[in-house]
């Protein structure tokens, strides 16, 4: 008998259809690994290609190096087929019964690493952590421009996840509205503390340690799950131990350990489904907080193994061939290299 | 410089990127249109097949052919790989803090044609009105069953579009839940009627009919647009002229109606995108609709020929490069051929 899960805050079902489960092997398309290529002459986020993008925002670069010139390990620039306008104002306005505002807001690369050729999963720890420090650093100073609500750090990974650019790069969009997504989560985390007096993504931290069923792995600040009510398979939920609405917040110290476990968990994926297509989002309060405080960040990461269709559309109802407890025991059970530099 | 536009209804955002604006030439792949197959041996949804499939439910069939023979012209069968139950009762769990149900519900297969060959855009009037009377007789159906609270027709056609049998075929899920999305719209529905005093979708309604500028095309009962606030390129709603909370109670007349402008809607996208990959939902009140004599039914088609990505999975705001007022001025200038029959 196929099973309904409810998301406990989104209070959105997934249809468990158990009938059909699969197993990783057969989402594990080999050909998928091809060997990598370490730079393209055509490539605008490679090393000595600076010009081909617009001036950067921002960058982690070798002492006396100079702004748009090599040097640089991480770099943020405006995306050049920017989806919203940095410049201009709202003006906020009705069409008779219908409602718009100008494309106000930001729309920007976050390009991880000069290598074509790296990706999350082959990085040095080290490496990841700086990606995660210019998400920090651009979340902070988008903050500043009260015209923009929500900001939102994603990553697309392979075409079939809507990536065109096979360089390893993450985005920044900042919005002059909260997105009603937002909105519903937020409006889910209210009513759970109203309703138990506990912030919900802690409980579920508490539920998933204690029961482990669903548990991929965990390090002293954060914890690796699959989702109770996983949309897709192989979902995938990286959970702070400590509350905290904003990402942007962390000490130091807790970037260090969210490199380690983000980096761990693309490996998992890497090595289990065999680099598959994939869209990360950071989740994260929006940026006037004071009263949403109850939010909990985190990251929740959707490999993109099936092609949701008009149920999906209509329902927002997933149906989801993987257990998610299965999902974890198989991503759990992944060996992980102890010499990085193994991994292509 | 983009637009926001604020859909009345859910109260979603989607960014118009009318820098980014492509026209319909650029989505209409050519070689997508290959030489028909009216017969497919093994396709289960082929006549004379009619033994690869599960009991019918229905049929309209020549008189004296018998079920599961050859002689119909429209056939409904379980869906062998059912993504819900029939039989069973919910028993409505939590577990700890999650919430869980047996997934009873109905998952059923409308077989459009027994001509493998033949799609909604190329067959004749009276046929596409044989599959909506079937679309209505299994909701009506369905409806008598208390366990189930929403009941959704939907079809995808291609592989991109997540259709795994390429014979021409819709489906029926009925689920023990109202899907949350619907609950959405009901909600936006209510809203809207609070605040203004109308049905949403007969101002809508009204205001596309005298604005003129995303009007697909008309007949005497139904309007084809393109919404204002348009998520994908060339998503186009057919609206009923009557406001009625279900679609399954159209009148004879009505269901002509509606077969006309389903069919030329269809020819309109083929003949415009080059057969695109396609989803529609045919969106209608829960079944306990006493207190939802709000809602308007319509059905909605989504063209699949772009990629959500990240930036949609974490704010369900979309990014839309083609205006609808763009989309609507192509359908509508699509010649439509006077003689069916060279369509393939």
């Amino acid at each position: 008998m196929p099973q309904l899960r409810k998301d406990i805050v989104t209070r959105e079902w997934v249809i468990l259809a158990k009938e059909r489960a699969k197993r990783s092997s057969d989402f594990a398309q080999k050909d998928r690994i091809q060997p990598v290529q370490h730079f393209n002459a055509h490539c605008p986020f490679c090393l000595g290609n600076e010009s081909l993008t617009p001036p950067e925002l921002l960058a982690y670069r070798e002492r006396g190096t100079k702004p748009n010139t090599p040097g640089w390990r991480v770099r943020v620039t405006p995306n050049k087929f920017s989806a919203l306008d940095r410049e201009g104002e709202l003006n906020r306005k009705d069409i008779d019964i219908y409602d718009t505002m100008n494309g106000v807001g930001a729309h920007e690369v976050v390009i991880e690493t000069p290598d074509h050729g790296k990706s999350i999963h082959n990085m040095e720890e080290k490496d990841v952590e700086e990606i995660i420090w210019a998400y920090c650093d651009r979340y902070n100073a988008l903050r500043e421009d009260p015209r923009l609500k929500y900001i939102l750090v994603f990553k697309n990974h392979r075409e079939e996840a809507g990536c065109s650019l096979a360089h390893p790069h993450s985005q920044v969009v900042a919005t002059p509205v909260i997105p009603q997504k937002v909105w519903g989560k937020i409006k889910g985390v209210e009513q759970y503390k109203e309703y138990r007096g506990e912030c919900v993504y802690c409980h579920i931290l508490e539920h998933e340690l204690a029961n482990q069923e669903r548990m991929i792995s965990e390090n002293g600040g954060f914890i690796a799950c699959a989702p109770f009510a996983s949309r897709s398979p192989f979902e995938t939920w990286i959970i702070p131990k400590t509350h905290r609405s904003c990402f942007a917040k962390m000490s130091r110290f807790e970037v260090g350990e969210f490199g380690q476990i983000l980096r761990e968990t693309m490996l998992r994926l890497y090595l289990c489904l065999s680099d598959p297509p994939y869209n990360y989002t950071l989740l994260t309060a929006p940026c006037d907080s004071d009263m949403l405080d109850n939010f909990h960040w985190h990251l929740e990461i959707v490999p993109r193994l099936t092609t949701p269709a008009g149920f999906e559309i209509g329902t927002s109802i997933y149906i989801n061939i993987v257990p998610p407890e299965d999902a974890a025991k198989y991503l759990r059970e992944v060996e992980i290299p102890s010499n990085q530099t193994v991994i292509v």
